[in-house]
């Protein structure tokens, strides 16, 4: 049998009540669906699975996935919704219409005062790679890989301000030992 | 060829540079690492991969998965090290020490203001089966399936107050249509 996690006070054996269950999607409120769409798919090349409209709210969600060899994303919409709301890991982007044109309006990246969320984090083949991608494309860096106490263990800003952490999974071995 | 994408301003065409990047996490800040994973284990299912201990930042890292068929996690620990930063859609919660025993201690869950992170999602197989398994184990709703304009979206809130919707894949289908 595969390992079945570590044990801490306050874990509890799951259930058959939470068969199937899986972690769908993060959602982060964007200024300008424009620039986050253009850093999204050129940096991270995501690609935009579906974009809900909601006229009477004045909203719209874009839900971005990576995707992998193998996905088969069906082309038709309703089939493609399904489709997005059974993956693991995507991103959603909220989009309130107009705050693109506000100059003064910027979103809070949570990890300022008051804090709460952290970041998302990218898992990538091959982290010197990555970051000569991310200077490439003029990406802002909070902590490059040989800066602080985490070695290897990087840190980018999207175009909303929130943190990025992107870590090169077979040199964090050593991590925690 | 599968569905490649929908075209909006800003999306580019992703790069051979992007290959390989995964959506590994998102982290979130918990005030008491033990009712929180009691939460994520007990009621979402999920399993702690790798706890990391940072003693002299006074700080540990959960990374929690809800694991699948055929995943095969290994035992040893810096192998699950590796395998856990290579996943998708897992639940990375921070404990900086001593929070837990704080009264007036909280986090910011991102929708009061200042805004900007919104929730994490669960697909479920079963979205009424959920709501009763919630309603089980006093989870506390913001909204329920046939509340507000959104039907069949389900919002709870986690032992910090941050937001997880919830969705049945299947009962979506006509969204935005």
């Amino acid at each position: 049998m595969s390992f079945q996690g570590e044990q801490y006070p306050g874990v509890k054996e799951p259930t058959a009540d939470s068969q199937g269950f899986r972690l769908n999607h993060t959602m982060l409120r964007v200024k300008d669906p424009e620039k986050s769409l253009a850093f999204y798919s050129r940096v991270f090349g995501m690609r935009v699975m579906r974009r809900l409209d909601f006229e009477e709210m004045q909203f719209s969600l874009y839900f971005l996935a990576k995707l992998e060899d193998g996905d088969r994303v069906p082309e038709d919409a309703g089939e493609r919704t399904v489709w997005t709301f059974s993956q693991k890991g995507l991103l959603e982007l909220t989009h309130n219409w107009g705050t693109e044109t506000q100059d003064d309006f910027a979103y809070h990246d949570g990890n300022a005062e008051p804090q709460g969320f952290g970041h998302i984090c990218f898992s990538v083949p091959d982290l010197d790679a990555a970051v000569a991608w991310f200077d490439a494309n003029q990406v802002e860096f909070i902590k490059r890989p040989d800066q602080g106490k985490m070695k290897d263990v990087v840190f980018v800003k999207d175009v909303d301000g929130y943190w990025i952490e992107v870590v090169e999974a077979t040199r964090l071995a050593a991590l925690g030992k």
